[in-house]
């Protein structure tokens, strides 16, 4: 058994130990599958409270519970911004939730997706249909299993939307969140090209969130940090940083919003951008 | 020591083991202070991630680090939306923070806070003023040491607002979540009064929200549940149902919403009311 699920009076439980101060134990169904792979070990879990959970190096990522609240804000509004996307890459996203929520737009006519690991994007069409749904079915979606950096590097005024669904800034993520990514994202888009990403959460993690949003600052005339609820994350509040040369969200013709989502609407599309005061201190939004 | 804290490796861990499916451990810098209630056992301590934090019973309540979202939700709406309220009641809050925000409208003439338990309310005015602030020290507000219900039905068209601040539907509390505690309330308000309560989890307990919001709606006209997050809680957001028989809180004059706090402001006021399309459905809001 890995050493992050442990044997309780006869309970399996899966014991989240990445945190400092605060661990996080998962009373568990079953361990669905196990695969060591070249970058991780990757599971698929069955929790009591939580459904289904797609599990890296034993940390939770996704879990049915509420993984589409994060996909569906971190796709759509992108996708409804761009006044006509066709080509859309997205970097990471390897439980194919982000894709699944992508191909609802019949306007996009192909997806590129940018994963390292292989097993993960294997495992999650295989275990979580939940969230990875119709992905591996859709024709216009290219799968490549290969670094997103080398990837978007070889890119030049190609893309309409660019959607970084990174996990966190710690390890081989961390240059996911560097200036000199978001420059060569930028190059990789058209010149009306949006870009979005996952910018961490506005309670424990201000600074990289400040830092995102102050970068893109630099390179995009319109930044959107917007907020939406994880609930399967302690911190619960997540934010997401939109950049522009053209399009801004706020001014996007939200008639265009599919309706077949569970959290996203038009009201929610239009409130996400309503800040707390915290945040707006914090951005130094006026 | 109490049994909910534990000594690992020298460090302190306070472990919240109420859950069925999950437990959190939380690292402790220190334990500010300890008493034993007739009702239960009080403790503050001095959390590593939340900043201090009021625990009874071994279970965490609210915390420095985010307990003034769930206050200024709970309190701000219905000040805001009632036309021109005197008279308030809070049921419960015995940390204060909800009168902490009441306090900062000049209009209201007197505020009756009852609570069971005294040792939380000495030991949060003394140990958390982070939270309490001028509570205890504003002339308007009245401590009433005693039971909520019984209070209550004490009272005759009295109030324009009443606030519920209640912990968990299990044990002690329960009661606050029945149809005849929602009659007595809707009693002791004067015809055009507003009562708030908050509605759990609208992810882990959404059998409770249903119940608020229906039964709510069976005695009162204008019926709105509203949304926060609550980031030290897992499930990350919260519900609250506000029921009224004359004002409807999409139509207040947000104007009159006060500045001086960290989560609510007039977008926030405005979009709380905007939900997801899952709380949609279970609520059966079309």
């Amino acid at each position: 058994m890995e050493k992050f699920l442990k044997e309780i009076n006869g309970e399996t439980w899966l014991i989240e130990d990445e945190r400092d101060n605060m661990k996080l134990h998962y009373r568990i169904k079953e361990v669905i599958s196990s695969k060591k792979s070249p970058f991780q070990q990757v599971n698929i879990i069955d929790s009591h409270d939580f459904g289904r959970c797609l599990v890296l190096d034993g940390v939770i990522q996704t879990t049915e519970l509420d993984g589409y609240i994060y996909n569906e804000m971190i796709s759509h509004i992108p996708a409804v911004t761009h006044e006509n996307p066709k080509k859309v890459l997205v970097i990471g996203g390897g439980d194919c939730g982000v894709v699944n929520e992508l191909i609802k737009y019949s306007g996009l006519e192909s997806i590129d997706m940018v994963e390292i690991d292989r097993v993960v994007v294997e495992e999650c069409i295989e275990h979580l249909p939940a969230i990875s749904g119709n992905a591996s079915k859709d024709k216009r979606v290219n799968f490549v299993f290969d670094d997103g950096i080398k990837f978007v590097n070889s890119k030049n005024k190609y893309y309409d939307i660019a959607i970084v669904d990174s996990s966190d800034p710690i390890g081989p993520a961390e240059v996911l969140f560097s200036e000199d990514f978001y420059i060569s994202l930028k190059n990789s888009l058209k010149d009306d090209g949006i870009m979005v990403c996952q910018s961490q959460s506005p309670i424990f993690h201000k600074e990289v969130l400040k830092k995102t949003h102050n970068t893109l600052k630099k390179h995009f005339p319109v930044v959107r940090t917007y907020k939406a609820v994880v609930p399967s994350y302690p911190g619960g509040m997540w934010s997401f940083t939109l950049a522009s040369s053209e399009y801004d969200p706020i001014k996007a013709d939200i008639q265009k919003l599919v309706t077949d989502t569970k959290y996203i609407n038009r009201e929610i599309f239009k409130s996400c951008f309503n800040l707390p005061n915290f945040m707006k201190e914090d951005l130094e939004i006026v």
